[in-house]
Parts: C-alpha cells; structure tokens; sequence
C-alpha cells in the first residue's frame, strides 16, 4: 500500500445504518487540511471513519483534524515487557473501537456515543527511554537517539520526551477528549501521563475552496510539502528495511512557541521576506504577480537589481536548501492558543510535528540550518521536544508494537 | 423581534460571491449544538454568518459553536469612561467586520482570511465592578451585583469577576482564536486582560440526526432549556423595562471542574440516578422504557414500591423544583479540557453559561438548592465565578454599549 493510497482511500464515511460509502478525500493529506470535505449527501462530518487496521498508522498522511490531543506517558518501573504488551493490546483495541463508531468497551461511558467518530485517528509512538525499561534494549532502532541541541532551544524537560506517544485527532473536540480519557484509563497502574498538549487545524468545510491551512501568524502553512504522488514520498516519510520499524516513521515534535506580539507590529512586505511567501496566498515571492499557492519556489530569481527576490534568510529558503532540493520530511502540526503567559503574551504557537523515514536526513539538518539562519527563528521560541518512533500499524486482530513486542 | 426569530433568522449563510442564502438553523437555538447544520449546495460552514448588528447581541440564543473563547478584562485607571467609549466602539467595529467575514481592519493580520466566519458571533459584557471605575456608578443596574457565595464554592478570584467580559464563538478554532487576538490588541492601553478560558462544543455535522450535545460527563445536556416558541421565553432571558439594559441579558458564568475520576467509576444506573435521566439518550426516568429526550418530567411519577423514579436528590428535580415550574434561565455552557491538575486528576468540566432576566429569579435561587442538595454537587468543583450585563445588540453604525455610554 502506497502512502498516498493510504491516506485518500483510507478515509471513508459510514451513512446512514452503515452503509458504507467512500469520498474523494478532497484535498490533500499534507500537512494542514487542504479543503472543505463535501460529504455525500445525508453523511455527516462525523460519520466519516479512517480506519485503525491498516499497514500504516492513521493521523499521519491524513488531512489534520480539527481538534488533536498530544498525550505522552512514562511506563511505569513494574510495568516491564509483558506490562507494555498489555498496554498497547487495551489500547490498540480501544483506539480501533472508537475509529469504528464503536464503544470503547462494553458499557464505558457514553459522551462520545452519538458524535460518530469524526475522523477520529490514534497514532502510538514509542521514545528512546522505552526500550531500556521494557527490557528491550536491544531493539531500540538506530534511529531513535536523542535529539541534539540546537542554538536557540529553550526546553522544558518536563513537557519533552517520554516513553510513550499517543496523538489523538479528531474533527469533534468531545469525541477526540473522550478518546484521550478512555487511553489514560487504560494505563492506570502500567504508565503515568508525563505531559499533554491540546491543538487545532481548521475545521472541515471552514474553506469553500481547496486551500492549505494557516498558522497562527497567519502563513499558509503546509504548501511545499511532500505529496503522496511524489516518487519518494514512502522513502520520505516511511522507514524501509526488514525489521519491526518498516513501513513506520519518525516522529519529532516541537512545541514553538510563537512570539506574535513582536511578528504582529511587523509590516506585511517584512512578514513575507521572512517567510519568502505571499501572505494572502502563500504564492513564492520568487513567482511575480501571477504566481498561485503551488507555483514552484525558484530561489535563484532577483529583482531588476540583482537582489535575490527570496531573501538570503527568507525561512523556506533556508529549510529548503538543507533539504537538498527535495522535501526531508512530512510536516503536519496543529496551533496551539493556552491563555496567556504571567507576562501577558500568548502563550500561542505551533505544535510542529515532522514526520520522516530518520530524523538524522529529516528534522535534525534542518533544524540546524534554520535555528542559525532563518529570520523567522527570532519570533520562534522552542519550548518542547520529543522524538518517538511510530511504529507500522496493525493487521484486523493486531496491535500497535506487536512486531517489537512479540517478533 | 422575538429571541427566538433572532435566534433562527440570524443565522444565514453566504454563498460564494456574498449571495446570501438563508438555510433552516436546523435543531435548537437552546443549549447544546442541537444537530449538524445541512447547509446548501456549495455553501460552506465557514460561510456561516451571524450578523453583529441586531437587536440582540450575538451568542446568546444561537447554537453553541464548536469553540469558545472567553476573555475578561479589567479596565486601566486612565482609560475613563470617555475611553470606555473608544474601547467599544472599537471591539464592535471589529467584531462587526470579522462576523461578515472582512478583515477586522485594513491591512490587518490575515489569518482567518480564507476560514470565512464560521458562525463567528462576539458578545460584549460589563461587570459589576466597571461603572465605578467608568464613572458610571448611577448607571449599574440593580440586577448587577455580586453573586452571594454558596455552600462548595472553592473559587479563584484570579479567574473570577472581571469588569469587561467577551465571548468568542466559532465553528473554526483558528476564526476564533484570531478574533480574541485582534479585541486583545485594540484593548491595548485602555484595558489588561483578568483572565481567558476556552472550551468547545459539537462540530456542527459531528451528529447525523438533531440531538442536544453531550457534555465531559457523557450527559445530553440542555434538553429543558428554554426555547424559543415559549411564550415566556424573551421575559425568562431578555431583560424589560425602559433603559439601557432593555433587551440585553444577565450572563452568570461558572467554570465548574468535574471530579471526573470519581465519576467515571460510577456504575450506569447510579449516574442516571444521580441526573434523573437516562444516559443514552437523556430521556427523563420519570418516563418507562418508550420515554425520549422530549418526553417532559414528571417529579411525581413512582415506581411498583412506590419509590419516587427521579430521586429526591436528582440533578433535573432539584434544578426544576427551585425554578418553580418554568424554565428559570437559558443554559449555553462549553466543555473545557485544560490538561492534567498536579494530583494528576484531569482540569475539564464545564464553563456554565446561564442567561437570563435577572439573575436574582434565574442562577441565583437554582445554585442555591443544587449547593445544598443536588446528588451532582459531589461530582463538581465550582473554580471560577462571574455575573455579566450583556448590553442589547447595537443597530447598523452603532456599537454595543452605546445606551449606556451615550444614552
Ligand atoms: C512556528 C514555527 C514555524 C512556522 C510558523 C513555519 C512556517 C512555514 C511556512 C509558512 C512555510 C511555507 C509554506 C510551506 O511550504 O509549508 C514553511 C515551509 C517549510 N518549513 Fe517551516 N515553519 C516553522 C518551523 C519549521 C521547522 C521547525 C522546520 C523543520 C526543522 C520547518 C521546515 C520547513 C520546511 C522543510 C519547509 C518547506 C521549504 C520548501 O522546501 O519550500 N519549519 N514553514
Ligand atoms: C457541571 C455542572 C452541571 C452539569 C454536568 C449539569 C448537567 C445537567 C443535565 C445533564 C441536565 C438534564 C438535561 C437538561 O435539561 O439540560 C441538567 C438540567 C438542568 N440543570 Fe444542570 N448541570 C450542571 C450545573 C448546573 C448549574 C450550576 C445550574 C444552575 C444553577 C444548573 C441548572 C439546571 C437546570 C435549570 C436544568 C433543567 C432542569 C429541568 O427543569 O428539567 N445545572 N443539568
């Protein structure tokens, strides 16, 4: 199965008494929700189900709900390999109930009951520190090592890392909290929450016309993302190879925060030099007048004098060029707005999430480049950072980390 | 104009190029999202509009949106009733523009350009503690006072009270969001934010048929609201009478956590017992087997044993026998999900809403009897507090407030 097949065919919509009934997945699954879906007529935003049985996780390659809830746990010291097995069964289970529609068990409590499941997505992911205390040392993937320093980074430990992962996605807030409580239930007495994180991307039909999102600095956000149609989209995105990972990914995340005070006093035309796009449509300044959304970025351009149209620090400038011609990773990030900070300021930004085949050729160059070069890093604070490994998604009758677990 | 025609004939929605079309408000203006909106052909929920100028303002009567954002403001010591003035005139400007999907200024901050209104509605309120500071101490009406303390209360009067209060709704988290940051920048210098609180509530098309929303406790919650076709409806909500408050609203706001852990452990049919309805459906006890969401209470019914089936203790009896029969206030609460407490216990529950004539016939008599001996009250934690005059709406080239300020 294709990354892009993955995620336009996977996202189907019950009508009615279950009748099952497939919609174009209008738009795009990159990065922020590409359109308005325009469900078939009677079916509603929240009958419409991705699957949780699959080769491939959900909430990766699909469209980002509306709401999402970012959860991740440390494993308790008595849980051990058999207590992580147990864990990840209940959970997986739960999570492919409440994808269907269904109950999470028989007679749970009912606040998610009649709002369908809403496009409802669970992503499970695993942190280095896991594989010591499940006794599984031996198999922590090479790839998942601590994230280096970058210039700039100011981390909170305590909403960084962690054992576990779950992201919880939906286009219905009180289904996507309803998810999140039954997962924390279920790991009563085997791991304890280490942090939470809540955030949002557009609800579905917000747009009449296919558009990729927008940031809270106001950016169309999520354009030059790699495309399921691209060539090497699966070898961006997916991690190969012949061991418990393949057909999974990298997750890093990033809580940035944003400094908009200071970027909201800023001109428009200094807004776009930073970020190398227009701000209305997101059309590279490289393109002239005419240039639309997907308009080739072309970095060589120059005005009449010379002067290069996207600036020597213009943020996609930068990240694009570390990415040597080719897009490095998977970008599919939610904003966050928590109230305001004791100093007043919003404590608003960018839940940035990346996804990539190794965070060593993804995230991690990047990152480097842009934390020393990119004018948009001075109204950027870093506040949070994790990495997990995103395993590859189970069979009907499977669970998420089986083949870790028991191969 | 009736509450209940401004509350159905308001909500239009704008096709592509500004034609308007009006589609049914399908499902209730009362309480929760009462059903998915079927908006027409091509038509979006971002299209969704709700004027700002009207008789009344905003976010009262309409279906609760998918998000909230509430803000309290206490005005600066130099601002003066004159900049109080200012103040409004700008927010209601503001709101007026972003209600019709224009920017809120020119050249301003384009982030919730392309999300259209998504229903966006903004409603302006004033505390108790404003008319001093405004010089307007023989304006304050009667109904403004401070709420009498009841049995449970635990509140933080850091997130209590406020002398400005807005609340933000929309369909679209990010259209929300973006309203709150532009009435936050034009408070600059005239008034510093008290304190935000946001919550949620159903995605319109998150259910397929009408049905009240569910809240955190998986209640159907606002089922015997007031609705707009009682004859008694604009005296319960609306204030009478002769002066500026004449068509505006009393608005007592509660963040109430609920002490979700416990609750959660309750078997079925004592958390049915506790509410007087069922679960699944919200059909009263009172009402056998074929009873519905509609089927009206009956206190007195018993059961073989003679048993009252509403307990004596039940939330619905309580709650109806203090408001003498009718309906005493129109509830249009939010659930809210701020992450984990220190204990590790969750910090969701409800942000209360209650609108009504007068506050001393509405909250006031009702809290009073749910303190002391409502069988919920041990599930919940009244946190925050507040009482707010919510002006009439202000007419074309007015603003909101206006009566006061100039009349
Ligand atoms: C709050 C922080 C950030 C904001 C507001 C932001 C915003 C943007 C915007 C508006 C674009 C142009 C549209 C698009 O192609 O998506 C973009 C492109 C991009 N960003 Fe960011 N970004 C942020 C952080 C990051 C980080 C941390 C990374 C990775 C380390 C990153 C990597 C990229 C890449 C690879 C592109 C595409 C460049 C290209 O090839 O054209 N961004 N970003
Ligand atoms: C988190 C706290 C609360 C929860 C979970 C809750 C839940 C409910 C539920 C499930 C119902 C039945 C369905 C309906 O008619 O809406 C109800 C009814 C009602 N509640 Fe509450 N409620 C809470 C707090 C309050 C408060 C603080 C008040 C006012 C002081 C209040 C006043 C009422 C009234 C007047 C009714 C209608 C009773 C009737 O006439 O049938 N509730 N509530």
């Amino acid at each position: 199965m294709s990354g892009g097949s993955a995620g336009l065919s996977r996202r189907a919509v019950l009508g009615g008494a279950g009748a099952g009934l497939a919609v174009g997945a209008a738009g795009g699954a990159w990065g922020g929700r590409a359109s308005a879906h325009a469900p078939a007529d009677g079916v509603t935003l929240g009958a419409a189900r991705v699957p949780f049985h699959a080769a491939r996780q959900g909430g990766i390659v699909e469209p980002a709900q509306a709401r999402v809830e970012w959860a991740a746990f440390d494993l308790l010291a008595s849980t051990g390999r058999d207590g992580l097995a147990a864990l990840l069964r209940g959970w997986s289970a739960a999570a492919a109930r409440m994808a269907a529609g269904e109950p999470a068990a028989e007679g749970e409590n009912q606040i998610a009951l009649d709002a369908g499941p809403s496009s409802l997505t669970v992503t499970f992911g695993f942190g280095a520190t896991l594989f010591d205390k499940a006794g599984l040392a031996d198999r922590r993937p090479a790839a998942l090592v601590e994230l280096p320093a970058f210039p700039g980074d100011a981390l909170d430990p305590a909403r960084s890392g962690g054992d576990l992962w779950v992201q919880i996605g939906a286009d219905d807030s009180l289904v996507a909290v309803h998810a999140l409580r039954v997962l924390m239930r279920l790991a009563t007495g085997l791991a304890a929450p280490r942090w939470l994180m809540s955030g949002f991307a557009r609800t579905p039909g917000a747009t009449p016309h296919p558009m990729t999102g927008r940031n809270l600095m106001g950016q169309v956000d999520g354009t030059n993302n790699p495309r399921p149609r691209d060539p090497d989209f699966d070898a961006t995105v997916f991690a190969a190879g012949g061991d418990w990972m393949a057909g999974g990914s990298y997750a890093v995340l990033r809580r940035i925060r944003m400094l908009l005070e200071g970027w909201d006093t800023l001109p428009l035309d200094k807004q776009e030099r930073i970020i190398g796009r227009r701000k209305s449509d997101g059309a590279p300044l490289s393109g002239g007048p005419d240039a639309v959304e997907r308009t080739p970025v072309d970095l060589a351009a120059t005005d009449g004098d010379g002067v290069l149209r996207i600036a020597p620090d213009a943020h996609v400038r930068v990240a694009a060029a570390a990415s040597n011609g080719g897009a490095a990773m998977l970008r599919r990030g939610f904003s966050f707005h928590d109230g305001l900070l004791p100093d007043g300021s919003p404590d608003a930004g960018l839940l940035f999430a990346a996804y990539q085949a190794d965070p060593a050729r993804g995230f991690v160059p990047v990152q480097q480049r842009l934390s020393r070069g990119d004018g948009l890093s001075r109204y950027l604070r870093h506040e949070a950072s994790a990495l997990f490994a995103v395993p590859p998604g189970a069979p009907a009758g499977g669970y998420v980390g089986q083949q870790l677990l028991e191969g």
